[in-house]
């Protein structure tokens, strides 16, 4: 049952994507597979059974050797094992507690699972595997991506290029800036992600989450839960029905897929810029690499693409996080098979994160584009600095007039400066104003589209020293 | 790389949906695993190289050996190598058209692939795939459950029961017509969707769509593209660019949506049925299954919470296939992961399905609490026939004061029935109307709430021996 | 309370778009507004009202003089009234029964209703509202759009541009060609569109579709259900409950937003194609046009964007329409208020045409920019070509040997075609197999790119000649 | 132009809703309009000339002159005169400028907008918008719902019901604590509305965020959009292109609609509760009103379905959000569209918020019905606490042994407690244990079920109580 060829998988996720990245999925796999998922029930219950153990038979000889199975438990129930005991039971949970009861002195049995609701340990279960693989893969390789474009911003800070708006020319930037804008929006994510999974909670509360079981065994069942549940790092919700409140879990969900947005407009960016006639930047081709079966020139953006179609792929399914916050009364089991596909989402999230690092870390700037594309622009962009100048000089209808000028040049009476030198009136305006504001030269101005870049050299520079102050306090921060 | 523990899978699919459906799901994996997908591409290639070999070597002495060798590829080649060569090539149709020419004599290896470009043969693939997929798995299963449903409508087309509308007793109708709804809307919905899947379109037609390389091979490049769709039992599209049109399969996709709605909308009803308080349904319960691993008298309609939570799993999917059809100039690749995750969903639809078909299979029907609301609901929902034949018999303000009378008894002022009789205007204009209206005596009428079920019997009737004539004519026109 | 600052409306629909598109809308008011709406009931309730006077007073003297007054009923009933009789009903249909008893003589008042349940006359209503929005304004619209994409086709169809995959140059095409996708995927829609609209069903089965109450009043209930309906142009469905059959409203709908994502698709290969760098189109800009309140020279592609804009607006409504599928038992509330927004859906889809409508009937070809990218294009995509004919002369690694080519003329060691020239392995081979295959001339050949457009032109005539005709017939069959 | 039949709006925002709400309504118009949007950028417009004003013209004897102007604008620029104004620019904030210049005098003209662009004055003046409808509308409706909800929890912490999962019988609870959930889970979102709403970000950085043209105007132009932003209460973000990073809004949108869901929860449990067989809860029905056409004596749980329904409606334009995130380079205007149907979203969910605030506050609650459902379901959620205690009692099997007493139970033999009882040696455990662990009587425990209601009760009067104080927390820290 168990020893199977990977590519009669069905999820692209179990084949072409695990394949794709190998050791990455490894780790995920650690976390997040159905092996995973089973070992981290057994834990929960192994520590509510200590507790138990520790409470019931506190003066038992035999307390001790108890102790010692049951710590031993994880290493010795199996997937495998409990899925064969599910055909019986079609439960579970209780194939789980079954099956860790035989791995248990008699004496001991009894205790196991008591006082517990199934969705106490897979809710429980589940807050350990969505913060573990937050902050064992999702955080790190976000980090990781996030130092890649500090650097990138940090080390184009000063290239100027051409801004765009509507795809059309509109004035320079520079190439860090451009990238600044990502280490903005994904930073202040990257942060909220972590927080998110500090947030999830747990639960040990019962069938309908009032403490009925509990409350007939223990004499402080809260403080009971908090225990257990401060073993594994977790805290108890303000309020359960039998499940853990979906909001946590949501919130953790919705703030990666805000991050997924920011990492598709990136890659929107990238697939763009490397358009043929545009030209500012290339992915990394590998030597033997084939672009098209077909037409042997083509160097395709398909990295780019790939995590675009990810984001495509994986972001749609925000709606079923929202469909599953509704659960009928103490809860309905109608998020059974959609909340075992987050797995999946996760999964999805990675792979395109992994991709975007991969794509950033060899990217190509190709500067002749730049220049060449940024010359182009330079030849119209000025209309912004001449409506600016000849405004603050007072002329009310400024834009109106440049305006003009620009449909002029753009019907070939000539290039834009020189029709607006050819008119003295506006000239003078301009220059003068110029002179006025800055204390320097119009004429330089003009000629050098780098001096019309603003604050963003200064900004991409501040934003990074920022961010890198940030991912390296969260790099402190992180539990793994 | 391919030997693999199941329970380390990441997606549900591969893990808990292929070891509760197994048998079915080895079928899926025959068709939508990605060996299966390496095995379509491969068969598309040889049909094409086959044309090209007849129609280049049209002449040569040894093309029937060649064509031989090539009907022998399938068997050949593996997805394993050709994963191993993809390692190199980092594009999965070249790295197939290398593994194929390895498999073939020198002659012809220059004719692999001749004149496609890489989606010529994905989206045939695709389109073969999905075809299958459909054919052969979904629609024989939505057969089996339409089946099902279409006995269970004519068996109980006359067992009276409470009609329910806002959750509350409205009139009786009989459980055979409740399920009778869903066999009209789902056998719409089968014939439609084998419709969509002879729907799909292959194709042949190069890079761009216009038949480039193709024309400078062939005199006649669509007719070369017809014959090799035609072998394929597929045929072109009117239009293609480097993809196939988006919309045939995205139709189809919808179409299995819009059947999985209709699946969902079933489930949520046998849901409710089963609630304790309703109770007229309840599913199968084996001898050793545990409903709550802590409260040991549950017995959980879980099959249905089931099917709903699928349903909330792959439904917003959808949203997927509608942003894939935006590909930008002759295409982008941004579908080309989001493109590969319609397996999942055709998958998930599956495993609704069968757990769908199950249910019913094996649906017990709880006559005792059919009786019991029917009972409880028919003291107030002969307010209806009450309003009917009194305005029937002239009263303009009829159903004002019906409406009072059920709010007298609300308040415990007596039976709906006995005020009405009470007051002797109404009810002599009630039972004379019901008289002259129907040719009935009104005291049995109101006694025997069967008496107000109208058409539903006959309908049941008539729409299951409608359905049961279009399954058989689908499974007669079935392909396979 | 009626007369209002249209300003002072939040949707944009009521005051942005409205004023944009104002006859446009003003025809979308008299089928999909509040007024329409309320129009439709009436007219529903007279169409029953007729046949229950016509059927129960067959034999009274006044029969004739009470269907007239019933004929006058739509216009002497209004919104207004009966929003202010609902404010004691709370109930909409309940407020239109008691308006219309109000305007009819006291004999026929009984008669108003009887029989039916409110969703009988909303479910109508509504089947009336969206055939007459997609017939009178969705179709004719589309068919305006669609003829003037043919247009543009076919004077393109010989008019050679570079085709693009990924963004990157490709191989040649036709303007045409490029546009004809546009006209078939658009074409299949519109077809299926306009017969969806026809699919639309009617009913008038009661409270719980079983023709509980029309059945104690008619001898066959489901004949006067056909007669009504066919009155008002309608058929029923094969089952119902309290409400028609959610699924063809769905698939009309679903068919729109398959055409809308269709119009999306050519939304933003116009808005990349208007790219200061690519330049093949621009929009028309009014002579006293500001494209940016900042950059007098700015000419934004503003149309095509906006019509993006409102497909990511719109489009993923289709996942209200299929949660509300799902309605329980006989019939829940809760699509009560989604419903209701179906109608911002189908106005947002016709601004969305009538945009893309304006933009093609002004839209203008930049010629000297489709001659540049032509031209730059053309010295790389002869790289497909070049291994087609190497590979057709036998050369089994013939894609390899050109992509090493393209390699070295991206470093720089001179154009593809000339290193191409200098291996003379390579060139004869070429030279040879085009002269073999083709009869022609291979300097000529590599000279001019559109010699290498395949079948471009003659499928773009293809396509429009078959459209042309598909959109007469559509313009003949229209009911309106 | 402007004035206008509600009734022809297609919106049912713009007639049904309002009209429902209309006070409510009219405080959204304030806020949300197309007026109040004019509004809005009138007013950043004003505070951005008013320090143009201070800066440029800081010596001009008439400062004071104008700046008084500047203060008159808002009253006398209004959205028809802008309209008109834009049918001539095609642009609307080149109108609102050019309309802004004629009300002022021709000395200060040029100095309007200068250094802004358009969405400078756009995205400055939405954040103003969803600032003042998060403050002012949404989240005091928010807190008058909790604490209708907290005041719901506390007057019924000690009321014991049965507790469900899966819609069956599981152990009881009190109706307080299943309202505490609500509590809990919406306060947790009500406070993290509010502070996202004071997250938004306003923006003064010109064209493409790099303040090009503010740096020629203003020494410190960053310092320059501080000040104005800070004047409209409002602070910049870390980095801006043309446009406000997305993500703020994006993220207080997001916290709605997980509001939203607790929302839909909550409407759903209440629909379910009013079921005909469940009745424990019912809406407030008004005297004359009417629950169905045709069926007179219908109470339909009609406000919680219309709750639901608007869920349904709203919810899935999330995927418009995140959708939104992606626009190219330093922007695109592919949101312009999609972003002002956030109007709607925001009115949406105030239309459920206010909907469901009616039905907490005259909500009945149904103790017969209540009572009823406990009693029955006593007789089996018995099996909770046998098991509890019997494995408590050191019976491994327990859970086991009591799930086939119910099966016996099930089957007839007797009720569940007898049954127990019968078996001498299970009830001898149970009874014992029993004692042992609390010191209580097991014979007044299992008559009695308010005994086997765990911390229901207290953890119910906690979550309150903090609740209380947290409402009264955000009222005070309320800005209106």
């Amino acid at each position: 049952m168990q020893s199977e060829n990977r590519f009669r998988n069905l999820s692209p996720l179990d084949h072409r994507y695990y394949l794709a990245n190998q050791a990455l999925f490894d780790r995920l796999a650690d976390i997040l597979s159905e092996e995973a998922s089973v070992a981290q029930c057994v834990q929960v219950e192994a520590v509510l059974l200590r507790h138990l153990v520790s409470h019931v038979l506190r003066e038992d000889a035999r307390k001790e050797e108890y102790l010692e199975k049951i710590r031993d438990l994880p290493r010795r129930v199996s997937a495998g094992e409990v899925y064969r005991e599910e055909e019986t039971t079609r439960h579970n949970v209780r194939a789980i507690v079954n099956v860790i009861q035989r791995h248990l002195p008699q004496e001991i049995q009894h205790l196991v699972h008591l006082g517990a609701t199934s969705v106490d340990i897979l809710d429980t279960a589940a807050a350990i595997r969505y913060r573990e693989a937050t902050q064992q893969v999702v955080v790190p390789l976000l980090l990781d991506l996030q130092e890649l474009l500090i650097k990138l911003a940090e080390d184009e800070a000063e290239t100027v290029s051409i801004g765009r708006t509507h795809g059309q020319y509109a004035v320079p930037i520079t190439l860090g800036f451009a990238m600044a804008e990502y280490v903005s929006r994904l930073g202040d994510s990257i942060a909220r992600i972590a927080e998110a999974a500090g947030d999830l909670r747990g639960k040990l509360a019962g069938a309908v989450g009032a403490y009925n079981a509990t409350s007939v065994l223990h004499p402080d069942p809260e403080e009971l839960e908090r225990q257990v549940l401060a073993d594994l790092g977790l805290a108890p919700g303000e309020h359960a029905t039998q499940i853990v409140s979906p909001e946590p879990l949501l919130r953790l969900l919705l703030e990666m897929n805000t991050a997924f947005g920011v990492v598709a407009n990136l890659a929107d960016d990238l697939r763009h810029l490397q358009r043929s006639e545009i030209g500012e930047f290339s992915e990394y081709f590998a030597q033997g690499q084939v672009g098209s079966s077909t037409m042997p020139h083509k160097r395709n953006p398909w990295n780019a693409e790939h995590v675009k179609s990810l984001w495509k792929a994986f972001s749609p399914r925000a709606m079923t996080w929202f469909m599953d916050q509704i659960s009928e009364h103490q809860r309905d089991l109608s998020n059974s098979a959609s909340g075992r596909f987050v797995v999946e989402y996760v999964a999805g999230f990675v792979a395109a994160l992994e991709r975007m690092r991969s794509i950033i870390e060899r990217l190509r700037v190709d500067r002749g584009g730049i220049e060449r594309n940024l010359r182009e622009g330079a030849r119209r962009v000025i209309a912004e600095p001449l409506y600016i100048l000849l405004a603050a000089g007072g002329v009310a209808d400024a834009h109106e007039q440049v305006r003009r000028l620009t449909l002029a040049a753009d019907e070939g009476q000539g290039e834009l400066l020189e029709l607006v030198r050819a008119d003295e009136a506006v000239w003078s305006t301009v220059s003068a104003t110029y002179r006025r504001l800055t204390g320097g030269d119009p004429e330089e101005f003009f000629a050098d589209p780098s001096r019309y870049t603003g604050r963003a050299a200064a900004r991409t520079r501040r934003i990074c020293a920022n961010h890198r102050e940030r991912v390296a306090q969260l790099r402190k921060d992180s539990p793994s």
